[in-house]
């Protein structure tokens, strides 16, 4: 491995209804608030979980691990226009990291149980965190400023149907 | 390097006044909002940084890259108490990513200069996410619960003192 690399390795699984990118993939976890799943730690991370179920929500870590595409311009599922691709969430990016906001609905032993996935089954989980409001999220909602997304995310569409609705249109090219 | 795990690729480095860990470092970018510094993208990524300068705020991936543990019990700066680690934002954490919401004070070719910053300068750079309310926060604030860390960060501290005080400290064993 070059030494200007970092192998990164899965600590568990995240189970989701989604058994394919086909499969009514959300392209949000918090436009599918009921979606529910589970994080399958792997036994040797045990330990880590203490402590978690204190926490009514945690941001999870995964790989997006289909596809091996890593652009810098896409069309967005949610607009028409090419946008770079850090002022986008598309999967297919520099380092392929995905970041969810799931609520936990239960802890035991190495299973979270968790709601709001939006995750094909199987995603490898890279790292789960506390979500602290005080951390991470802007108290002055009026001064935050969402871009291109901004009709989007302000109620144009409902929550559950903005969904890939194929795994063509999932792993489409669209550079 | 084994096919379970994924070979990631610093995309820049972020550049703060916090020269070592050491110097000050906040324990997380809310509580130091007006810790300025810059997200210095590598020139062959300079596309992807289009269309970000609609944002006000995004989220930070990077790689903690100093020190090399990776532990799952760990005492938080804040607390006292052995803590599983995915209930912690500690460092020395499986795959040690971290993450930190900043504001975006204005985005000049490859560099974004961002605001709130809790990083070693020269942190290497993983991903930059929009952030997006609709996605990223619980628009109920009280049906959070942020377990053990509550009276933390419930304003018993003051949010520009606290800091890790030491090199020694931020990379003390504590299991």
């Amino acid at each position: 491995m070059p030494s200007n690399e970092y192998a990164l390795r899965p600590i568990g699984r995240i189970r989701t209804p989604h058994a394919t990118v086909s499969d009514n993939v959300p392209i949000q976890g918090r436009m599918a608030p009921l979606s529910e799943g589970a994080v399958e730690l792997f036994p040797e991370y045990a330990a880590g979980a203490c402590d978690l179920e204190g926490f009514s929500h945690v941001f999870l870590l995964y790989r997006f691990h289909l596809g091996t595409d890593e652009r810098l311009t896409v069309v967005p599922y949610m607009d028409t226009v090419p946008r770079g691709v850090f002022s986008t969430r598309f999967p297919h990016r520099p380092n392929r990291i995905g970041v969810t906001l799931v609520e936990v609905l239960g802890v035991d032993g190495t299973t979270v149980r968790v709601r709001g996935v939006d995750m094909v089954d199987g995603t490898p989980l890279l790292d789960i965190k506390p979500y602290v409001p005080r951390f991470d999220a802007v108290e002055n909602v009026a001064s935050v400023r969402t871009g291109w997304m901004t009709p989007y995310v302000n109620g144009v569409k409902e929550p559950d149907v903005v969904r890939t609705s194929s795994e063509t249109d999932w792993l489409r090219e669209r550079r």
